[in-house]
């Protein structure tokens, strides 16, 4: 019989874990024994998985014992305290948050981009941001051929991204506008989502960047080349699911649009969709069922005598979060780690 | 008393013909008859100007006898016809389709930007594509002060730049999603755009670029600067109005981002709201009742000695259409060419 493993799901019951959960079964995953956990007044609950009901558990020392692997995703302040614990109790975290990212001791890790870095964990791996994650799977191959120099990025980003409150607020909001002509008060950010565009992701750091646009320029240069230069503006719009991103890429070798295509086409993790006489690129609508980075819109800068455009969605929740981290737990497995 | 003018507005029943009627009231513009024209199925209908009903009359040969200034905005085929017509019975046009503006006999104006290319004109004058509109009134400073070189914009455009259609098609998607979870199909463009993003306005053109595109382009060269290159990503966003757009700016001297601040602040048009601290910064829902042209998120470009990064948003309808139109005419008022 092949091996399994015991694996827990910290967070178990938010958006991302739900969807770790679902993504463990659908990729059939070889869970022997799952462990959700989250906050002890979720405890008691059930999580379905395998066509079998398990009990959550509380996240807190102890609740690790015997977990292989323990995958979390309930945000930086219980990863800072709860992945050491977990590591301590002997599991390999694969974690979520922002927390260890930066990290020297963590490896940040996207299968496609740079599963050789798993080979030097210690113990906590962590899952990058969501909208570094499938730019990086976009520029990954580009940058082999090519070697990229700059990039220059703008985000059109999902409320998922903010979790169920986010989810939520926007249908709250647009149910408002849509009765009233008017949101009555911000649910979720500083100013109404619902058809409208916020210009404003995590808080605000030195020289007016913010913290979501520094995560896209030092997650970059962690793990695919601290030679690339990152310029980023992130910006929240009233979409569910799928970020998308315009990305202007300078290289330092001539690349075409048909060689970028073409790579890109036979490249893991991405579907190229990317023919303008039919009207055809992705839209984040088109992300919702899918663990695809989506790549269109690819064509020659002309402004400059090395560059490209493109158009990049990929599902945030997926690939951006839950997928991401049960792949890095598949390449563990792969590369004998665990 | 002060000299009055005879005002035509072709494309009267219109999202942008109606907001036309109403800047000119706002303003003041001295309009002595107005005159409002659309096609025959609407003749006879009332506009409301200076509290006086006003009969719409068919947009004909014959229709512009007696007009000093008409603005259209009935779509490039009703100006590509109909604009001659107005010439040569008398009056001097203010078009706002794209069919004249690269022409080398119109004048292609933004007030704030090139004022003084209306004193060439040879009875038409053109009014800039939304999207060019607001970004060069943001740039025409810096561009004075630092010379831009290089421009990477992508856009964030609401559905009012599609008209009518467009408001009531986002209305009615945006409803059934809510209600049914899905969109039957979709009412404006090829793919919804109710909770989605679609990277596509305009036809596309050669080399994967899409002519709303070309416009940012060949209108800045035409308007700003010839040496200025453009290199833009247009997007279509589930917000009603007010296009926003992430810009990035190459410029020849180095300029800081308190400068930036500084000049913007001080120029025609511009309100700046840039404030990280406080979490201030436009939206395109700001931009409902605004005329002014928005900036905030100004910063300095890490990734290149010469560079800045901004976020602009100015509703669609009045500076990237009616408004900048009426300012046309205030403008060859004041420099007496009508």
């Amino acid at each position: 019989m092949a091996k399994t493993y015991t694996v827990a799901v910290v967070g178990a019951l938010g958006v991302v874990g739900t969807e770790m959960i679902s993504t463990l079964e659908r990729r059939s995953f070889p869970v022997g024994t799952l462990v959700p956990l989250d906050v002890a007044s979720q405890v008691g609950k059930q999580v379905t998985f395998q066509r079998k009901e398990w009990e959550v558990q509380e996240a807190k020392k102890g609740a690790f014992t015997g977990v292989d692997i323990a995958i979390f995703s309930a945000g930086g302040d219980a990863s800072k305290v709860l992945a050491p614990v977990a590591v301590e109790e002997g599991a390999i975290v694969v974690d979520n948050s922002s927390h260890w990212r930066m990290d020297p001791d963590c490896p940040l890790v996207v299968p496609e981009v740079n599963p050789q870095d798993l080979d030097w964990h210690k113990g906590i791996i962590a899952n990058p941001n969501c909208s570094t994650t499938q730019m990086l799977v976009a520029l990954k191959p580009i940058h082999d051929a090519a070697k990229i120099k700059r990039v220059v990025v703008s985000t059109y980003q999902a409320v998922s991204g903010s979790g169920q409150k986010g989810i939520l607020g926007l249908d709250e909001e647009a149910r408002e506008m849509l009765r009233d002509g008017k949101v009555s008060a911000p649910r979720v950010y500083n100013q109404q989502i619902a058809f409208n565009a916020i210009p404003h992701i995590d808080v605000f750091e030195e020289a007016g960047y913010t913290k979501e646009e520094y995560k896209m320029v030092n997650e970059t240069k962690k793990m695919l080349s601290p030679d690339i230069e990152v310029s980023a503006t992130c910006v929240r719009i009233p979409v569910w699911y799928g970020h998308s991103e315009s990305i202007n890429i300078e290289t330092e070798k001539k690349i075409s649009a048909d060689e970028v295509r073409d790579m890109l086409s036979r490249a893991e993790g991405i579907k190229v969709i990317d023919n303008p006489a039919q009207e055809e690129y992705p839209t984040p609508f088109m992300s919702n069922d899918e663990d695809l980075t989506m790549v269109g819109r690819i064509r020659e800068d002309l402004t400059i005598e090395t560059g490209i455009n493109l158009w990049c969605v990929s599902n945030n929740v997926r690939k951006g979060a839950a997928l991401n981290a049960v792949q890095i737990a598949e390449t563990l497995i792969k590369r004998n780690l665990v």
